[in-house]
């Protein structure tokens, strides 16, 4: 079934977390390449804020680990075997990965909205294994290519710009109006890219920090707000002659921004929930729901945005650099997991190395 | 100015909120009619959740009752003079009076939400006089034919119909889908008939008195819940495969209800809260937003709803009788405004008529 | 594979279209049954303008019949075997066959438009057989049960009936409008069921017929403009106090047709062409585009209509009886075409019964 | 009324279409400054082919000259006096004029849609005179600021381009799409803009002058084709790896465009006409309409584009200016007409002046 290549891996080396807070580095085995797939070797896989959720709580809503799972998802790698039926791609293309494989045929993958699909297989999410590993074999139709200049650190970033590209696209974001940005993590500083893709005229980001403040103006923004010291809705209200904002992401996952940044909007105007919530539920201003007519939009990871979210990055990358802080070989897949969960301020994007370590910090 | 009446009535007995508890039935002025306006008798009057949020709190929200204000905003009448430039009205038309009057000129006006305008007066919202009286002065922009065998009783249920169809709009029901409407009051009630205009499938109803929820079943409601004995969420799944309901119109205004009846929904569904709020705020399940990629829409009031309202009323007026359930002469209006503060569970819709009186309990 | 049938047929008396003008009876080959299949017995198959087209020309556009082609593609029939990954269908189950099968994986597939995709397999579409013939094994994904109570020869009315459903879709018809539709032929009076069912206010239906026009009125139309002696913009400007439609359904394939109910729009209003037109090109009313700003939809198939086409046919099925006017055996095939193509007027949809004539004429 | 300055103009020297090919120089009156207007005195005027069109045939469609008309609605100028009720403009104030007023209160304005407004007093469109005078009076409400280092010339810009703006709206372009814009005359060009602005991942225009294609890849078209030897789908093809584009905006009005454009669509894709047609009628690829699910888009004007026009062309001014080329002082206006008619391939835009005139040639 495999085309030209005699020696392909049968085992790889994986990050599995066998329970909360212990993360090891085991030989995993290799499915069979398949002839509408191919194999890849894993190049740098980004760590999210969900992969580090499961090491740190065991779950995320109701999916829960429940056995050894390997994380990561963000992912770029370069392919070294290519099943019968792939036309697209060769032996030695430099591929992005999208971690989830819809099953076609539901009433959401019908209807374009694939990423509700009930039985979709999405890394790193109970039961399915992500890709912190050295090699995987993957459906060819779900891998896109990144250009040659393009480095495989900032490829990973498909993955979580793709967040706020989708968001963008359910709000349907139109040119000329201000988007606000809560929260100026790699979630936030991506969806600057998003506002400015759907050619948002203003954007406001705010953060606790001002050093991150500081990497958002680098990434496009036109105003920041550092909440320690500042109202949000004040704030907004100023920067936009007391009309309110037309579009907020919500990328902090902060309980009181999450309810607070839903004031910041005119009327009428809409909100989309992408940062990873720190609690289960947050307080909705009802009666402003009920005299305001905003549109409140949860977000659940995306759909049809890697093309898009790959041609934005070769043109920001020099600019996204910023947000790549961290790196680590797959044997110090503990140590990325812990100074991620440990310095949030600090440190943005950590990359892990399945293969060769392609960069010290 | 005005072309062929010389005895136009010079003041206008009038219910007028004079503080909270207090409303007084007394002589108010008439303004001059204008080209464009008309002049008409008030011959029925719906009382509004909102009229008596104000009777009862004196605010709602940032509106606050700091003057004398006349009450009521759901009402029908017959015309009584025209204005010179009036040109699709006659004295003795029939009419439906839409109670807001946008500037027509701004940003919202000007894009299809007038419902939005910041300059909009409507009526019995300060510092806006209502028209629980006598007779008014009107710009004919604003106001609608009701046929001929059309009571002016069943006329004045326009007005509260129009937030479900803005509802219905905003969230763009598709036919064959499930709707859920939580809270068979007066709002809810005529939910049913929104979702029906918009051809949902099914239709679910749920309620805390069994008296409401067998009048549902006469509007057409296909499954009703008696929240008392039995869980939102568990009766709406089974109702629907496990899949959950595809539309909410939250119209009960309960705390509880308004965060249950988000969980109802399937995976990419849409929420309008249309009730009227009993707390500022309730808590929103910010997981179940990441995680099934929910849309909430705030609702406030309508924009270009009444025809719609008034053709569909026209074809269920047997039907909508079943809400008309208690009525009063203008003098007894504050009996009126007690009588639907005390008695939620027995009455529904409660009339009051500014000169004769129509019916009889 | 099969999991409890040993005695499946092996072949299948078919209608084949040899060439132009030639329409054979023969034994065909019948696909093993895979997992993910079902064998259907096919009970009843409706014949439609398209498969006359290739009967009498050879080709549509660009799809040309290039080999002998099995005919039929509106059918129903009953399942015979499953698959063993079949869980929704059992032997014995009553069903309507969605005749494309895309790819599932192409960008068109992904955004749900997936009448567009570019692989797709569409029956009696070259290179693809169509299933007038006894048995097919089809994929369980691109079936659907139809009620007990619903005749087979009114199931197979889903397929032409989902053309008007995803027109309207497309042009998102809203409750309370005028929609006008240009042809009563089964698809045109298919359309009355699709304008009622997104509870259009108003329809008018054209024709050249008056026993058509007849038909239409029982099937739901308000007002009927027999086009032989009338001037359809005149009279729908009539029927709309001057303002023209909302939309249009243009279903005649009439060039004329197609140029004039253009001119019926309102400013902003919106057309769709869902008849078969009888040339290549249709002169546009391009001034009149560029003065009145409407819209123009071409339509090709349709994308997710089985479930909400065969629930609406269920309340309409004793209506929708009208439109069967012919029953032929599997044997008499190319007189049903041959009726099809000489008698526009009296026949409307034809039945072909590949196995038992179930009803006679 | 007017506020603070006593000697206002009481005439205005304006150009007067007295009849086909008769454009006169003479006093008009000006009407009396209302409490919601300003008077403006006019700095620049683009010449638009509408105004052309009424010089050289004396009709648009349905649009008749019948009485002489002042010609010239792409304008500009300065605030000479302030109505009393005028709160955001001084005297003093740079100002771009939308040149329509809509009623504010049909259908249309209500739904966000005021360039259909059957009332709309459009200028230089019979009987409504245009602003090619010295001097206006106009409502506050249809002014825009223009910035203190845009021309008053890139000002008139505002007008043309919000046609391709609202065009762009309607077909709501994606980002990271194909654009084709067919014509590089003025309306083309600013499409570039329009394009962009909706972040078209990759732009395509066609013309048959290569000066004009020049300056088209100087606005941002990333491919050019030159229409006299090259055909227009098989480029486009070309260009999209066989796909076809996403939108299609013809703005030649070249009847072979027209129609010819369609086709370079990808299936699902959309086209908006928003060039002055030259004829007619032009053939539509009505088998085209019906296999490959086009959407096609009248487009009359704009609404709600005026804003976000400036913003871009204060972006935009510095490559904008090729596309001013001829001047002329208002004595010259027919000059001017004269011009615009014959060098359609050497000429972009005329700028009339009806005050002093700022550049020469």
């Amino acid at each position: 079934m495999v085309n030209n290549n005699k020696e392909l891996p049968q085992t790889s080396k994986s990050a599995v977390l066998e329970k909360v807070l212990d993360l090891e580095i085991k030989q995993t085995p290799l499915s069979q390449l398949k002839a509408n797939e191919v194999m890849i070797k894993i190049m740098a896989v980004g760590i999210c804020g969900s992969d580090v959720h499961y090491y740190d709580q065991g779950r995320i809503g109701d999916f829960r680990v429940e056995k050894p799972l390997i994380m990561g998802h963000e992912s770029t790698g370069q392919i070294i075997a290519v099943g019968d039926d792939v036309k697209d791609f060769q032996i030695g293309d430099r591929v992005a990965i999208e971690p989830g494989i819809p099953c076609g045929k539901c009433e959401f993958c019908r209807t374009g909205r694939y990423n509700l699909c009930p039985k979709i297989k999405f890394m790193a999410t109970p039961p399915y294994d992500g890709d912190l590993t050295q090699y995987i074999t993957y459906p060819a139709d779900f891998i896109y290519h990144i250009p040659d200049n393009m480095s495989y650190e900032i490829g990973t970033l498909s993955e979580p710009f793709s967040v706020s590209i989708h968001a963008a696209q359910l709000m349907d974001i139109q040119p000329g109006t201000t988007v606000f940005i809560s929260g100026a993590g790699p979630v936030g500083l991506l969806a600057i890219f998003a506002a400015q893709a759907f050619k948002a005229g203003k954007i406001i980001i705010s953060d606790a920090e001002d050093s991150r403040l500081k990497i958002a103006k680098k990434f496009g923004a036109d105003f920041t707000i550092n909440v320690t010291n500042t109202d949000i809705k004040t704030e907004t209200q100023k920067l936009t002659n007391g009309q309110g904002v037309d579009y907020v992401m919500e990328a902090s996952g902060n309980n009181k921004a999450e309810s607070e940044s839903l004031l910041t909007l005119k009327s009428g105007g809409k909100i989309a929930y992408i940062g990873m919530p720190a609690h289960d539920t947050a307080p909705l201003d009802i009666m402003f729901m009920t005299t305001h007519e905003p549109q409140i939009f949860g977000v659940f990871r995306y759909a049809n945005t890697y093309p898009l979210a790959i041609s934005i990055l070769q043109q920001k990358k020099e600019i996204a650099e910023s947000l790549l802080t961290d790196f680590y070989s797959l044997d110090e897949s503990q140590e990325a997991f812990e100074r991620n969960k440990n310095s949030k301020g600090e440190s943005l994007k950590i990359i892990i190395y399945p293969n060769e370590k392609l960069r010290n910090k």
